[in-house]
Parts: C-alpha cells; sequence; structure tokens
C-alpha cells in the first residue's frame, strides 16, 4: 500500500489517501491534547502504542465477530484501513463513573454502574462534543433508527470482549469512547482508534491509572503508563 | 383546605401542607429567575397568570385524560394539589429548535424538527440540571424502564394537546418542561406548572414572545407577553 496526500491531520492521527480507492493509511502520532484541544504536550512513543494496541484490538475483535475498519499495521505507527464515511458521533461506553460523567452527574469516581451506560456525543469540536440523546440523533440526521441500534449493539458487545479480555489482563476497563463509519454500501465498520487515548485502564489491583488521565491530570509517569497498558494487552495477562 | 406550614420554597413558588396529609398548597410567586438562578428579579402579576394558566391547561388536559396534580384552584395566586413524590427530571418537549438546544447543539434558533424531540434533564440546581439519557436515569435510579416510557408518552400527549389547543390561540408552541411525581401506589402525575416560565410562546403570524425569554432575554414588556399569552390561553382564540 503506497501512502499519497494527506486527506486529513487530526489530534492524534494523520489520515492519507493511497493507491487504493478504498483504503487509507492512518499514522498515529506523538501529540497529545485535552480539554477540547486546550491542552496540549507530546508523549513519546504513544503513536507507536495506540497504533500497535488498535491494530491488536481490532484484530480480537475481528476474531469475535465484530467488523472493523482494520486491514493491517504495516509500521510502528501506521496502519492501512478501509475508508468510511465516519458517523459524527463518540460512543462512549461505561462501566465504572469517572470523568464528565462524574462531574456532570455528581457520581463520586470510581462507583460501580449497576449495568453499562451508553453515551452518544455528537463529534463538534466547535460545540464541545456536546451530549446528544436519540431523538437529537435523528433531528439531526446523524444516523437513523436502525443504525443507532446497531451502534448501541456493536458499542455493548466490544465492551464485553474487551472487558474480559482484559480483566484477564490486570486491567479494569472503566471506560471508553467509539467511533463508527458507514461502508458505501451502508454497512457499519467500528473505526478510529482503541488505545490509553480514547480509554481509562486502571489496574485491577491497586488502581493505578495506565491512560490519557495521566496526561490530563499531570500524574506523570506518561509514557510508562502507556507502555505498561500495551505490555498487558499484548501478553494478554499481567 | 386550610394552608399549615411552609414546607419548601422554591425559586416560582411556595408549597405549603395542608389539612389533609395527601393535598398540598402552591402559592405561586412574583419571583423569576433564570440561568440556574443567576438572574433575579420580578415580573408583576406573574403568580397569578402562571396559577391561572396552569390551573386552565391541567383540567384541559385532564379532560383529555392526562392524569396531574391539580385538584382546584383557590385564589388568583394558589392552587391545591395531590401530594407528590417528585421525580427528579425535567421533561422537556420541544417541537422547534430554541434556547439551549440551538445553543448546544449548533441548531438555529427557529427551526421546525421534522418531529418532536424529548429530553431529560437531571433537576440538580448545582449540577445545572444536566441532560441525561435513559442510561443515566436507570444508573441513577431516578425511574424504572417503565415509568421512562411513561414519562416519554405523557409528555408527547400533552405536547399534542397542548399544540392543537394553542395554535387556534394563534400561539405557536415551540418547547416546554414538565415535571411529574408519584403517588403513594406508583401512579404517574404530571405536576408543577405549566405557565409562561416552562413553555416558548411565540404568536403564530409576528413570532413574538409571550414567555419568560422576555425576561431571560430583557426583551422588555414583559408582563405584557405574560398577559397576553394568558388571555389568548383563556380565550381559546386570538
Ligand atoms: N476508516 C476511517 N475512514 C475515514 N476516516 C477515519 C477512519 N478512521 C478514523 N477516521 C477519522 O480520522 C480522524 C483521525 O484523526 P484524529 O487525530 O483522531 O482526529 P480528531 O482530532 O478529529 O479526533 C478522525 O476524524 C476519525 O474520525
Ligand atoms: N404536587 C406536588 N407535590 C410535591 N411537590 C411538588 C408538586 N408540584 C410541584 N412540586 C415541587 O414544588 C416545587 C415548586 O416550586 P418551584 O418554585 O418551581 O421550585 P424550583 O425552584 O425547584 O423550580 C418544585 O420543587 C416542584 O418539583
Ligand atoms: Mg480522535
Ligand atoms: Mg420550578
Amino acid at each position: 500500500m503506497i501512502a499519497r496526500d494527506l486527506l486529513y491531520e487530526g489530534k492524534a492521527k494523520k489520515v492519507f489517501l493511497t493507491d487504493r480507492d478504498d483504503r487509507y493509511l492512518i499514522r498515529y502520532k506523538d501529540d497529545a491534547t485535552a480539554f477540547n484541544g486546550e491542552k496540549k504536550g507530546s508523549i513519546i512513543g504513544k503513536g507507536a502504542i495506540n497504533n500497535t494496541m488498535s491494530a491488536y484490538f481490532f484484530q480480537l475483535l475481528q476474531s469475535e465477530g465484530v467488523e472493523s475498519h482494520f486491514v493491517e499495521q504495516t509500521s510502528s505507527t501506521e496502519m492501512v484501513v478501509r475508508r468510511v464515511e465516519i458517523i459524527p458521533l463518540e460512543v462512549i461506553v461505561r462501566n465504572i463513573a469517572a470523568g464528565s460523567m462524574s462531574a456532570r452527574l455528581g457520581i463520586a469516581e470510581g462507583t460501580q454502574l449497576a449495568r453499562p451506560v451508553v453515551e452518544f456525543s455528537y463529534k463538534r469540536d466547535d460545540l464541545g462534543d456536546p451530549l446528544v440523546n436519540d431523538d437529537h440523533i435523528l433531528a439531526l440526521g446523524l444516523a437513523d433508527e436502525e443504525e443507532l441500534a446497531k451502534l448501541r449493539e456493536m458499542a455493548l458487545r466490544v465492551n464485553t470482549i474487551l472487558r474480559e479480555y482484559l480483566s484477564k489482563a490486570g486491567i479494569t476497563l472503566v471506560d471508553f469512547k467509539l467511533e463508527f463509519g458507514r461502508l458505501d454500501n451502508g454497512e457499519i465498520l467500528l473505526a478510529d482508534e482503541i488505545s490509553p487515548d480514547t480509554c481509562r485502564f486502571w489496574d485491577s489491583e491497586t488502581g493505578e491509572k495506565m491512560d490519557k488521565d495521566r496526561f490530563r491530570r499531570d500524574l506523570g509517569n506518561i509514557e510508562e503508563g502507556y507502555r505498561k497498558a500495551l505490555k498487558r494487552v499484548l501478553g494478554g495477562g499481567k
């Protein structure tokens, strides 16, 4: 696969056209941002870690029947993916209250939720990615009813698979954000990335954070946290 | 009905105990607040207008089969209601985008929605009444699945009835906020108020606002707007 023009540079990744119309090449960057771009920094080695972990998870999910955009990892920081039309929704699944959910609803961080909570937020940086409900999604035409049901079902399925896998690796999956896209034929694929940038990973025993909260909250040892998470994921055990 | 101790003083109403255990007396105040209490003022005659309009609407809705807490209007500013345990949700129905929905989602105020949008917000002044989805409501234990379906159904039914009634009075019902409560037997009743404080009323021809936005946005002629709305509602025609 030959990378051609840069199509889009996001906050964490660059998307390149390739010699195949239906493929993109994604290059993961070390750049880190938080709070809708207000906080900026760089985490050495993050691009490679996030690319490698995403590739691993997409393959794991594929083996469990969850279709994604992933085609192949072509270098430490690059993967080839299927081109999709991204649905402008961040689909968040939460097992334990943390972050914005704790702040918005006044639920102490760390509170176990009786069952997984799914949230959708409208992917619009200029609006601060506002939370939306099903009616908003339909009114804005972001997805139709059938797609919405599919997104929810796929997100919960991803949660079940990753949660179980990670628990064996000594990691509690607190929450995560997914993005989905449509193929030309309308089929919905899991897209974007699954990494310490987009998940909260807590050590099952000590509660130590191994994710982007180390950056957001200035907890130090950021690279180390990311590396630990990757090692456990690849090892499939502690 | 004899009013006894003041049970609760809210931003717009006082709730009194009565000589009957299952009844409260509600006294509507002229006090006006907006933006979660940041803006404060007084609208002369508002208490009487809101009480009278609420009484009228509760009776209209009752005649269409929507059960509410309303028992009787006992003075210009007072009504007797059935005591309920208020469900801490603001149930908002929107026919046209305006206010917080426009601001949050970047939809121009005045945009007709293809179908009514229902929103729930968690009634918690200290958190700014955050928007919640069904999963949040269940996780927080604010209502169960059956109640949630009932709230949505009742809110949409109220919308259908009020929208049709108001359109004959030359008023476009843009959106409104409802509160619901539980009787001891678990039955859900419409509660609180239905007034220019809790609805957006636009003149169907000129678009003139006859509601609390005149106060929120310093549009002047606030009392006049409230009085016009009441006159049209009671007149049932222009
Ligand atoms: N398979 C795909 N096809 C098209 N776009 C994709 C695909 N996977 C991810 N994207 C998009 O590419 C961009 C990835 O870059 P990122 O730095 O995460 O962007 P952002 O700053 O918008 O979060 C995102 O906009 C994401 O939605
Ligand atoms: N039938 C009822 N039984 C018990 N409480 C009620 C009933 N109807 C309304 N309430 C509650 O009484 C209070 C009304 O006062 P209000 O000034 O509107 O309060 P707030 O400042 O909380 O909006 C609200 O908290 C409302 O939920
Ligand atoms: Mg991104
Ligand atoms: Mg109130």
